[in-house]
């Protein structure tokens, strides 16, 4: 049995999607082990979790304090860099499940290594989409989408051979769907973290209440799919049961439908191309649901989402801005030191005051994602929003 | 070119589906050539398609004027019956698009001859899905559906490798969706005849309204895709934008979507597995379409649904007296010699009346609609209703 396992790496163990997929890993004990695990600041979490799953390779923030560091010291394993997990002979499959630009560097080791990436993290594909999908093709490395949109686009061209006319990716619309910019204006965090559908870390919420979750999802379906950015649309779809949904040539489409729930994009990507029944995925009932509605997005009061767009349209450095950008406020924002509206306009003003580069290296990815940092912080600290 | 075109024989061709079909022809004309057409009463219109398409093979009723024929006549075409052209050996993919029971034979000559079967007739696999599909099966023949539900579900099957755990066939509700026993008991055939969503040919458009179409479509789909009939279910779903859902394993639903138009299962059934644009065929526009909707089925009040699910359940002879009861009755209706709602009863009495044979030949299939036929008449001329 042992040998037929798959083996995993689980890199961001600690967060939402890490938990979720050691509980996929719970339900197919037969099928995976988890050789190796990384974390970042839940030491707690991954002393549980070493202890279960007794992974080979570890990876943990070195900034925790000594005596947790000892009761993790008691695990047999080997302590590694997340890149070195990644790439690891070891492994078969790389999940990673860290957010933000944490996730780019292991990503690129595991494409490297032309291992199969159960990719969550966003940012690897929208900072970083072009050098990590020819890689992916140089070294034979399969990108499986964990994203529940990815996955449904994913899962909808299965058996399909020719190219899309046009994809939909759908989102809930957040908490504060329907808002005008007035009352966008004075929304707080702790109405912007309650999300009406999903379950998620706070940067995907927060991410989700401003739609700059779709538009970074907007660049990534571009990438994972190779579809031009004019035939990809958002539609706000506030039951979230609709995920996505494919065009074809004739005009059929496809699209996928499930409760929102994240161990089934990544039991999907874990067993591609099996489907297997988990007892604990909850299945819809057609008694509880009677309508499914959409509605176009408002891109002037959600702004980030038009931003995402286009600064994926404008490729280069842009994306890269648009993320670290994004993931300075969001922090910011979550500290309480700006309010939710400036979000965007901080992002807004890091885009455009970036000078950038149309094909950059991963070096210039990573030089244009620390200008942009910088820049947020300047300009929050520098004046007024 | 000529060489590699697909040569179609289309049975039925002046009804909806077959005129449908030949819309499609047309939109591709280096892919398809009609060498075969056979129409019933229709002369005339079958003389224009003849003009058109130059079939080597036509058939049409003998019962027609002499006049008439004389006007075929001049065709340069041999005679045949639709046995004969279904299994000719010019003929490449058979459509039968004719209605009712007289499908059933040119279906089994087609599939005995190991045809691609393009089936738009329901009443084939209702009466005879055991023996069509063990046939197909014995000589190669494909069974591909082009009614709009089973070419949904064929859709979503591509590309999946494993049993799925749930269809769900839509049905518009017809135009006495949400009607009570009483409301339905007063309704007119002018009233029955007006679908809300899809043109159709009359019979099928009163099958809509009683919704036996969806109980014939529920044993249509057990035989297609060998799916059990506790797995089987129908959601009323007015808009007719969602044709059918398939659940797999793991709980992902995936759901084929588009306007009603019976040109796209055609053409998807022609063109399989690729797919084409069609300019002729609409494109699903979001910003029309804000609400999707989904009812369960009032089994009381449309029993029709109730009978042909139970028929289908007890299979043998059943499922065929249910579709010759329901013919004949729908005659009856259309000629406006019975109500509505006797539709229902004289298709519930014929079943309670028959003595069924368990896996009937296709003699014995015949033999029962026979019956059932004559039964629905003793019923109506002998008794009140």
């Amino acid at each position: 049995m042992g040998e037929v396992k798959k083996k995993l790496a689980v890199l961001g163990s600690t967060g939402s999607i890490g938990q979720q997929t050691l509980e996929v890993v719970r339900a197919f004990p037969d099928l995976f082990c988890v050789v190796g695990l990384a974390a970042g600041q839940n030491i707690t979490l991954l002393a549980e979790q070493i202890d279960e799953f007794r992974p080979g390779f570890v990876h943990y923030s070195p900034t925790d304090s000594q005596d947790v560091q000892v009761n993790l010291s008691a695990g047999d394993y080997e302590f590694l860099s997340m890149e070195d997990i990644a790439c690891h002979p070891e492994v078969d499959i790389v999940v990673i499940a860290t957010s933000g630009k944490a996730g780019l560097l292991p990503t690129m080791a595991a494409v490297k290594a032309g291992k199969k990436v159960a990719l969550a993290n966003k940012e690897s594909l929208v900072m970083a989409g072009e050098i990590v999908m020819s890689e992916a093709q140089r070294a034979g490395a399969q990108i499986l989408p964990v994203d529940s949109e990815h996955s449904a686009i994913w899962q909808c061209l299965q058996g399909e051979t020719q190219d899309v006319s046009q994809v939909i990716l759908t989102a809930s619309g957040g908490p504060f769907r329907g808002y005008s910019p007035a009352q966008l204006a004075g929304v707080t965090l702790e109405q912007a973290l309650k999300h009406p559908s999903w379950q998620m870390g706070k940067k995907v919420t927060i991410d989700s209440a401003t739609l700059m979750n779709k538009g970074l999802e907007v660049i990534e379906a571009h990438w994972l799919f190779n579809i031009p950015f004019d035939n990809i649309r958002v539609l706000i779809h506030p039951q979230s049961i609709v995920h996505a949904m494919v065009e074809f040539a004739d005009g059929s489409i496809k699209a996928h439908l499930s409760y929102p729930d994240m161990r089934l994009p990544i039991q999907y990507a874990l067993l591609h191309p099996d489907r297997k029944a988990n007892p604990q995925l909850p299945r819809l009932n057609w008694k509880d649901i009677d309508s499914l509605t959409f509605e176009q997005p408002d891109l002037d009061t959600f702004s980030c989402l038009k931003l995402g767009i286009e600064a994926g349209k404008k490729g280069g450095t842009y994306p890269a801005v648009l993320c670290a950008a994004d993931e300075v406020a969001v922090e910011l924002f979550l500290s309480q030191r700006i309010k939710f509206v400036d979000i965007a306009s901080l992002i807004r003003r890091a885009l455009e005051q970036h000078q950038a580069i149309a094909h950059p290296s991963l070096e210039e990815i990573v030089a244009a994602d620390a200008w942009a940092r910088e820049k947020v912080e300047q300009l929050v600290n520098g004046d007024n929003l």
